[in-house]
């Protein structure tokens, strides 16, 4: 467990979740506001929750590590000092919708990359007891409660067999929307509701695929180590780089990445 | 805690989610097959969890209860013995989608009625920790670990304010699907991938709405009493009963009832 020289920040990364959980659980099922990001009509919410869970991994970030550059969704971009190359990624809550609908599906993304590479990343979801992580060359573990175990990916060469994810359907733009069912009307099951918890169930060997778009860095950027280091692929629908956002195809056998590029891309 | 006729089950439909659990649990992540019951192109899939689940209700009923009625998803009808009223409605792992998956909202299902009216009903959430249960006039429950705490529904009296949820857009027919929409259009949030677990939420005050259709009596049974011993109120989407399946619309409060039923009705 020491090969990667991203290695040494695991622990702090463990560190990171620790706190943003302090933060999140107490207000999980117990918020009094939810406020909306958006003007206009549409609903993009925020709490204090996610605010403070970023808040908490900032500080320890800012202490601990000054020279790093930071990038979180609730306050933005951090540069790094002294051509450092170290960038923490953050999604307090990924999943708020699910977060304020009192389901257990949403997560703390944390992620660590070097000159905008995802090295590290840990997916949190304190409710439930589950921890997902992953770093370069090392593999990648769940820590349920007091146990921890190894992820792989399953075998899962063609659409026809496999089960896919997404969040919601109105998470796509019309033209994307017609691909998705696309995918869903050959896929053996398709499945709505997962946001990061989709990506996990990938890297466990759940599921065998998650299709989504509209992400943003701190979306994507602590799965793909997650998946990726558990035997899976992780690209956008073109199957280019998908860390910085955009559309994402996250795969655990890489045959049926190549059928789904081909029918998404 | 003792003024309903039905509040002596109590303990027993404890003892039964626990034996259900007992054979949900190791294989909840850890299946080795997954059997479809429906031939043709379509896909139910049935594991050995839900048979075994079942079968270990069943049994500790035969046992202890012998003359009473049982409807179960995967073993069918049994008849009550010597005019009895009273009727065990199982369902033994609700959301298998989701338990294949490895997702975390799937449940088990434990209904009583006394002539086909639903007295008390039981949503075990063995993974989580979380038993969501209600029993006629004495208020719903969530039992999570080991703290228990009364659930009550939150005032929505409009849909425009309202967070709405199903379980797969591919569980409505078409013209169905497009009142969904509707509803999801002029709802402040829609959520997908509930199962059992979204009237969990409604009755817990985190959700407003759930509206599903295609259901079967062991689907609902167990969530009326859920959801109305909090304060809300389960339907078909006309307003009439819906403890036989069908169509199910469940609002924590009546005012969103009323305008749901217009619109769906």
């Amino acid at each position: 467990m020491t090969n990667s020289p991203y290695a040494a920040y695991i622990a702090f990364a463990h560190e990171l979740a620790d706190a943003a959980a302090a933060v999140t659980i107490p207000q999980f099922r117990n918020l009094k506001d939810v406020d909306n990001k958006l003007a206009g009509g549409d609903f993009d919410p925020v709490t204090i929750a996610d605010r403070g869970a970023e808040q908490a991994i900032r500080d320890l970030i800012d202490t601990h590590h000054p020279s790093h550059a930071i990038l979180g969704e609730e306050f933005g971009e951090k540069p790094g000092q002294d051509g450092e190359t170290l960038q923490w990624v953050l999604d307090p809550i990924d999943g708020t919708r699910q977060f304020i609908s009192g389901m257990p599906t949403w997560g703390t993304l944390i992620a660590l990359n070097d000159g905008g590479v995802p090295k590290l990343g840990m997916l949190d979801q304190p409710f439930t007891g589950e921890r997902f992580y992953a770093c370069d060359g090392m593999g990648a573990f769940l820590r349920h409660q007091n146990q921890l175990g190894k992820l792989s990916t399953r075998p899962c060469a063609r659409l026809s067999e496999a089960t896919i994810s997404t969040t919601s359907p109105e998470c796509f733009k019309s033209d994307e929307l017609a691909l998705w069912e696309k995918a869903a009307q050959s896929a053996k099951l398709a499945r709505y509701g997962g946001d990061c918890y989709g990506y996990a169930m990938v890297a466990a060997g759940h599921m065998d695929a998650v299709i989504e778009s509209g992400l943003s860095a701190y979306d994507i950027q602590a799965l793909i180590p997650l998946v990726e280091e558990a035997g899976g692929i992780v690209t956008s629908w073109q199957g280019g780089d998908a860390a910085q956002g955009g559309s994402a195809l996250a795969c655990g056998d890489k045959a049926l990445h190549a059928e789904l590029v081909v029918l998404l891309g």
